[in-house]
C-alpha cells in the first residue's frame, strides 16, 4: 500500500434546479467578476447559457462569455481566454459544459496570473503557485474534470496533447443537473460511460493489491456503470440512469478509487496520442486501446485481471486455468464496448487500419521522442508502445 | 432520489510517517498558535503527544494544550477549553486523538468566537457562521469526525447527549497513520468497526433506492468491514486490515455512503440516550440497538433488508420468503456481532436488563418530552422508541 493525500475539496450541488444557486455559489467563492466559458451550439440550444447568464444578472453577479471550446481543447482558445480575463479583470471562471471545457477554463485559471506562455505550465517548465478559481455547471459526464486536479490542452503547433496536475485548480464548486444531460447524444453518452469506468481501471490495475475497501468501491462503481450504461442508452430521459452515470464521473476521478495504490495510466497515454492525431471522442479511443493493452501486460499480473473478470464481469472463476478466465474477463469488456457502440480497435475507431508511419510517430510522441516509458502495471518502453497499437490497429 | 449536497474538503494525509507533516499542514491552512486538544494516557504513554509537540516547536507553531476529554465529552471541557483559547489567543485546534477529542475541538470551535454559552448551539438556538478551524491527528477510528460536520456533546447537568452539524467545522486537514492504532484494545477496535458499519447502515436503509451507486459503495464498505474485521482483531499489528478500517471511518461518515437519499439515524438516536445513562461505548450500544431495531422496522420495507440480507451478509436469497431471507440477514449481523465481541442487546451491554423507568427516562429525551419523533424508514413515535428498547432489553 502506498502512503497517499485525498483532497476532494469540490462542493457538489446536485440535483433538479440545482443550476438556480450558481449566482449564489459564485459569490460564496469570492468570485465578483465571472467569465463564463462554454462550448459550442449544445449549451446555447438548451437554454442553460442564457439560464445562466440570467441567473448571475438576477443575482448581481458580473459576467462576460466566452464560446467556442472544442474537444481536445486547443491551447489559441486558452489564450484567447486568458486576454480577455486580463482585459475584463474577471476573478472567476465558471465552465458551463463538459470536460474541455472545464480543462480549458482550468488551463487560462493558470495563466491569468502567470507572465510567461500558459503552455509552460503544461511542459512542466513552471509551476503555478495561484490561479483563478474554477467551478463548473457540469452538461457532460465522463472526463470527472469538475472535480479533478487535472486537465488536457492541445497545442496545435505540432498536435500534442498534454496533460497536466495540480491541486489549486480543483474546482470550488460542481454542479450537476441530471437533466441537462438527457440530450447528450447517445455516441456521446457511451463515451463518456467508457472514460468514466476507464478512469477507475487505471487505478485499479495496480500491483498494489493490499487496498481492499479501494477496489471494493471500484468494482462497485464499474458494475453500476456496466448495470446503468445499455439503459441509459435505450431510455435517456431517465433520471435515474443519468444521475448514477453523472455522479460516477466525478467519483470515477476525484481520487477517491485510487487511494493507497499507484495507477497505470498507460491507456490514457496512448489514446491521447490517437485523439491527437486523429481528433477522435477521447472515451471511443480509449475502448479502442484498452483490450489490446490488456492481451499485452495480462501476464504481469494474472490474479488482478482474473479478479477484474470475475468480480466486475462477472465471469464464471475457473481456479485451473487463471489465464483463461483473465482472457474471458477482456472479452466480456470487449462485448460490454460492442453493446454500447464503442469501438474495440483502432479501425473501428478511425474506419481504417493506422499505418506504420503513424504508429511511429505516436510512438515517438508517447514515448516523449524515445526519452520515456509509460505505465507502472508493465513498464512500457516504445517498443511495447509500438507492439499494442499494432495489436489494436 | 433525493438532491444532495457532498461537500468534504479535509485534506487527508494517509500513511505511515505522516504526522511528520503536522506543522506544515498546521502553517498551510492558517493556524499559529495551536490548542493541542487530547485525551487521555494513551496519548501520552505512546509518545504521540511528545511527537507531536515537538514538530510544532521545531516547525516554528506555538502551542498550548489541553487533555482530559473522556468518551462521550463533556461540555464542562469544552467550556475549560473555550476559556483557554480566548486567554491564549489560539488561533487554530488540532485534535489529537478519535471523536471524542475532534468532537470536543468543534464545540471550543464554535465556542470561542461567540458571546454566549456554546451550548446555545447544540440546543440550536443559536447558529454559528465561523469557528476557529479544526484538525485531527487521527488515533481511533470510528466516530468519522475527522471528515465530518457532526459533534455530539453531553451536558453532564441532566445526562443530555445532543449532536450538532455544521458545514464550517468540517476539519481542515485529517493526519491518519494506521499505525498508531496498533494499541487500541480489542473491544475498542470492534466497537469502532461497529460504529463505521452502522454510519453506512444508517444512511443504507432508506425508501430512496434508486441511487445505486451510492449502494454498491455501501455494499463495499460494509462487506471490507466484515472481512477485515475478524482478521485485524487477531493480528491488531497487520498495517494493511488496520488501514481498511481507518480510511473506512472517514469514508462512512462524511456523506460519501449517503448521497441521494435521506438517512433513518433511529439506531443512533436511541443508541446516545443508552450510553448518556450507562456511560457505554457508542459503538457497542448501537450492536445492543440494531437487530431489534431492525426487526422492528423491516416490514415496512422488507426488499431492502432482503438486498442486505444478501449483497452484504451473504445470505441466499430465498424468493418465496422475502421475510424468511430479511431475518436471516439480521441473524447473521448478531452472529458477526457476537464473533467481534459486541453485544447484540442491552443485557449484554450492561450486565443486565434495563427496567421499565428507565426506559420511560430514555423514551422521554429521545423524544424530546414526547414532542418528536426519530427515524425516516420508519418514523418512531415514543411509543415505538419504548417497543425497540423493550425488545432489545
Amino acid at each position: 500500500m502506498v502512503d497517499f493525500n485525498y483532497y476532494a475539496p469540490t462542493e457538489v450541488v446536485f440535483g433538479k434546479d440545482s443550476e438556480e444557486q450558481v449566482a449564489a455559489l459564485v459569490k460564496k467563492y469570492g468570485g465578483s467578476k465571472v467569465l463564463v466559458h462554454y462550448g459550442g451550439k449544445s449549451a446555447i440550444k438548451s437554454g442553460l447559457l442564457e439560464k445562466i447568464e440570467r441567473l448571475l444578472k438576477d443575482g448581481g453577479v458580473e459576467y462576460v462569455t466566452l464560446g467556442g471550446v472544442v474537444p481536445n481543447p486547443r491551447l489559441s482558445k486558452v489564450h484567447e481566454g486568458i486576454e480577455l480575463c486580463r482585459k475584463e479583470k474577471v476573478d472567476f471562471i465558471l465552465a458551463v459544459g463538459g470536460g474541455s471545457v472545464i480543462d480549458s477554463s482550468k488551463a487560462i485559471a493558470y495563466g491569468v496570473p502567470y507572465d510567461g506562455d500558459v503552455w509552460d505550465v503544461y511542459m512542466h517548465r513552471y509551476t503555478p503557485v495561484e490561479c483563478l478559481p474554477v467551478a463548473s455547471v457540469l452538461t457532460i459526464p465522463a472526463a470527472g474534470s469538475e472535480m479533478s486536479e487535472s486537465s488536457v490542452i492541445t497545442n496545435e503547433d505540432g498536435d500534442v496533447k498534454i496533460g497536466y496536475s495540480n491541486n489549486i485548480s480543483r474546482p470550488k464548486f460542481a454542479i450537476m443537473n441530471p437533466e441537462r444531460t438527457y440530450t447528450l447524444p447517445a455516441y456521446q453518452t457511451a463515451a463518456g460511460i467508457t472514460d468514466i469506468m476507464m478512469h477507475t481501471m487505471e487505478r485499479y490495475f495496480s500491483h498494489d493489491e493490499d487496498m481492499n475497501i479501494t477496489d471494493a468501491i471500484a468494482e462497485g462503481l464499474l458494475k453500476t456503470m456496466i448495470d446503468v450504461a445499455p439503459q441509459v442508452l435505450k431510455d435517456p430521459e431517465n433520471y435515474r440512469f443519468r444521475a448514477q452515470v453523472m455522479w460516477a464521473g466525478s467519483l470515477a476521478h476525484n481520487d477517491l478509487t485510487g487511494c493507497g495504490r499507484v495507477g497505470d495510466w498507460a491507456t490514457h497515454q496512448l489514446e491521447h496520442e490517437l485523439s491527437g492525431m486523429f481528433d477522435v471522442t477521447h472515451g471511443a479511443g480509449l475502448a479502442a486501446v484498452w483490450p489490446s493493452w490488456a492481451r499485452y501486460v495480462m501476464d504481469c499480473g494474472v490474479q488482478r485481471f482474473v479478479r477484474f473478470a470475475v468480480n466486475v464481469m462477472g465471469v464464471e472463476n475457473d481456479f485451473t486455468d487463471p489465464q483463461g478466465t483473465a482472457i474471458r474477463g477482456i472479452e466480456a469488456m470487449e462485448r460490454f464496448y460492442h453493446s454500447i457502440g464503442m469501438p474495440i480497435n483502432i479501425h473501428e475507431l478511425i474506419g481504417r487500419e493506422i499505418n506504420d508511419a503513424e504508429i511511429k510517430e505516436m510512438v515517438r510522441k508517447c514515448s516523449h521522442d524515445g526519452k520515456d516509458t509509460q505505465g507502472q502495471f508493465k513498464v512500457l518502453a516504445p517498443a511495447d508502445m509500438e507492439a499494442i497499437y499494432k495489436l489494436a490497429k
